[in-house]
């Protein structure tokens, strides 16, 4: 049936029917229908929502994520139908049933996730059921080629192109900043797409949009790391592997992080960028992805294999991960520790052995420094500024000030510092409490959101030494994160009154 | 947050938030906000959808579901908060790591499916999960349970009240309108609430419908049962076991039927009528939900521990589940055969037969005859008119006209038959095939649509042979249906040819 379009601004996906039409095409409401656009012949799938008085009839309300494929001009034609029910559905119930699914099957499942042919409950159970009955290496293998398939790829005109990732969980993992210039500047290319925080209180992205630009297509992120040797983008604007920012969005709700999804996601992201030398940050604690360091050594063990299938080398590296990385937790608090250590700092030990141990294998890997110097010669391109120049030319090329310092940056103007209750030493930091506080505090959307650690675990602190501070750009919100770093205590000193219970 | 309601014409369920208000309370297209209605303290969770023109700063758009049990004026004040995070979502995580839930978890879990609390992604993850990690059965009695609670119940002043029940799959299944006027016409009461078809070509409910209202509250159920004896209504405007249609509406894709949400969505459902005598039809066969004997016995094991634990003396049937029951297929056509066997017709004998053998089962179980001949005193109600009487005072009680005859229903008018392409036995029916061509026709929605079968299994036809008519209230529809029975051969004659391959 023929309809006239009306471009509804409505941020989701979806069609708006009048009832009479929904009933003529025999379609009912969460129907999947398929709209063709005859100008351009493209082919959308929409889920059907209906009104009486919203769209008249003979017209069809079209969502602006459902529009985006199709690109359809406002009044004009388009071609609405019952959609088939895509192949893809029955493999997901296959996967359900525990059969192993076909690479042609997996690329289905994935091409439909990325055409958004299948809704979100769709994709919600192709996760489950992959949650629950564990993909194996060959199916981890057809998931992360169909991911990179379905998406843009770059291909250098030489190699090698390294890549770097750190499984998430810690907090203030801020070392990208430093790994990335660390590796450029020793000449080697590294085209890094880093995701925004989704349970986290700054991803990588987070963090670099307090400094430059960071939505680019796969093309510019070429373009720049030919140019300057690396660029710090947010993947989810690249179209590289755009299967995973769907899928992350549905397991959000559940915490969930299956083991071969994350294989798949991590390496069809590095295998797109045409990277062959991959280092792979892996922290191991109790309150990170991998509880241990067995855990840690098994998932090392796949990412390797999954390398080998891919022709990727892969190296990684079990970290500390127990507690935070450095002293700050939030974008803006974060960037300002990262560009101190640039600009020479020394401190915190932490954050610059773990970013000088990270680049130093990069450096092994790719021949620029011998086994066993690599931290050495990645510690030296920092300390002679090699790397903060190299950072700033990064910025410079996504659009940022190159003549950027540490102290341009301001943190949240509402502050709490919260002082030791007690004598002792410091002996426990929770980083999901911490996360938990900076993000009440605002972090990630509110840049300069977050946490300043003055003394962590082991340290000795004296009755009313400041613990942290708390920082938030709202006063509401650095209130909330008061109340409720009452409740959660995320630093905990020897000695300290946990609870006090009187008599009833 | 305080907002200005604004009362949006699209049935589904969300709010539209302006972007910049959804910025101040911090929320992204997706998340769950909470909005309180200050008038009558009623608190309802929807999922955020974001515009910059529909919803003007400080104004909410409302969908119609989400309005439903807020009951907001269009133009009066509401709070919108960030919603915490439902605590069920935990218990679903849980289950998918497979452990057992508890009857408080359960209950969390299916209450907040009732109210919308989460999402249809979400709850699709429960349904992945249980369907993969089976439920036990003090699971399915904590479901079955939950279910009850949260939804309407009867309370009949006496007992026994019977109920019946058949697990579909089987096409042409319209039984229900010949066991409940033979049981109701023994003095018994039986308060029906059939489903509507999902992936069927006619639910009892959608039959019903072409004699009287099936639309009714459960108090008006009761109502109507004291009076005559029996309803056949709508389970699903009643508000009894409401999780029920939410869970089957996100099963639909896959097609799923799991055995333990099966076995508490019958029970939850004939528990809250207040039934204690229960009959349940089991069709064995190849194309329905249960293939072989063997699992339908292991069904009705469950069935019957299910009914002790809830206090209900349940008996199962197993029939014949090969081929559809009767001749027709599709709601009026349907209808019209099951009036003429009330009005005295003696074929078809499958029908009949399947009808008087269940209505038997309820007379033995309540003691309105004695073991071993209560098809006979069924039989005798249906020969005697009782039954057609009976039926006719429960179409008069919900609206429709007790004078209806069977040739007062006239089917769609556009009609194509099928002869047999050559002389031989039938020797195939495949059930899922007629029903997808029922669907094509038409059916559920056109009422007239549908299929009269002219020869069943094992008989012989002769070239030329009618083999069955299509029917359907639209011309367009009638030629999909044309086609796509060219391409199905739902009924298969010896001899004839399935396939002709030409030199390539």
């Amino acid at each position: 049936m023929k309809f006239i379009a009306k471009i509804l601004d409505i941020a989701s996906r979806g069609v708006l029917l009048n009832r009479a039409d929904a009933r003529s095409i025999g379609v009912l409401d969460g129907d999947r229908v398929q709209i063709i656009n005859p100008k351009n012949r493209t082919a959308v799938a929409a889920f059907v929502d209906t009104t009486s008085t919203i769209a008249r009839q003979g017209t069809i309300g079209i969502y602006q994520k459902t529009n985006f494929r199709l690109n359809i001009e406002d009044g004009a034609e388009v071609d609405v139908r019952e959609a088939e029910r895509p192949a893809s559905l029955d493999f997901i119930k296959k996967k359900m049933d525990g059969t192993k699914l076909s690479k042609e099957e997996t690329f289905a499942v994935v091409k439909d996730i990325v055409s958004d042919d299948i809704s979100p409950a769709e994709l919600t159970a192709f996760i489950t059921a992959t949650y629950i009955n564990s993909l194996d290496m060959d199916e981890i293998e057809h998931l992360t080629r169909a991911m990179v398939q379905t998406g843009d790829q770059i291909t250098f005109a030489s190699r090698p192109i390294v890549d770097k990732h750190s499984i998430g969980g810690v907090p203030g993992n801020k070392i990208t900043l430093l790994v990335v210039p660390m590796i450029a500047a020793s000449g080697l290319k590294i085209p890094k797409t880093s995701s925004r925080a989704i349970t986290g209180a700054g991803g990588t992205a987070d963090l670099m949009e307090v400094l430059a630009f960071v939505e680019f297509s796969a093309n510019e992120v070429q373009e720049m790391t030919d140019k300057v040797g690396a660029a710090i983008v947010w993947g989810g604007a690249t179209n590289i592997a755009p299967a995973d920012d769907k899928i992350i969005i549905q397991e959000y709700p559940f915490k969930i992080d299956a083991w071969g999804q994350m294989l798949a996601s991590v390496m069809a992201k590095k295998f797109a960028v045409g990277a062959n030398l991959v280092v792979i940050d892996i922290p191991v604690g109790q309150h990170t992805k991998v509880p241990n360091l067995q855990e840690g050594r098994k998932l090392a063990r796949d990412f390797i294999e999954l390398g080998e299938r891919l022709d990727m080398k892969v190296e990684c590296a079990l970290t500390y991960g127990d507690i935070p990385v450095g002293h700050s937790i939030g974008p803006k608090l974060e960037v300002i520790e990262a560009l101190r250590v640039l600009e020479g700092a020394t401190e915190p030990n932490s954050f610059i052995q773990k970013s000088v141990s990270l680049a130093g294998i990069a450096l092994e890997m790719s021949g620029k420094a011998p086994r066993g110097s690599g931290a050495a010669v990645a510690q030296d391109l920092l300390t002679k500024g090699k790397a903060l120049q190299k950072f700033l030319q990064i910025i410079e090329s996504q659009g940022g000030d190159p003549k950027i310092k540490s102290s341009d940056i301001v943190p949240g103007e509402h502050q709490f510092v919260v002082n030791a209750p007690a004598s002792g030493y410091v002996i426990e930091m929770n980083n999901k409490s911490l996360i938990s506080l900076a993000r009440t505090a605002g972090a990630p959307q509110d840049r300069g959101a977050g946490i300043q650690l003055h003394a962590k675990k082991g340290k000795l602190v004296k009755t009313g030494d400041p613990l942290f501070t708390l920082f938030a750009e709202r006063s509401w919100r650095l209130q909330k994160a008061i109340e409720e770093g009452r409740r959660l205590m995320p630093v905990v000193v020897e000695g300290m009154l946990l609870d006090r219970v009187t008599e009833i």
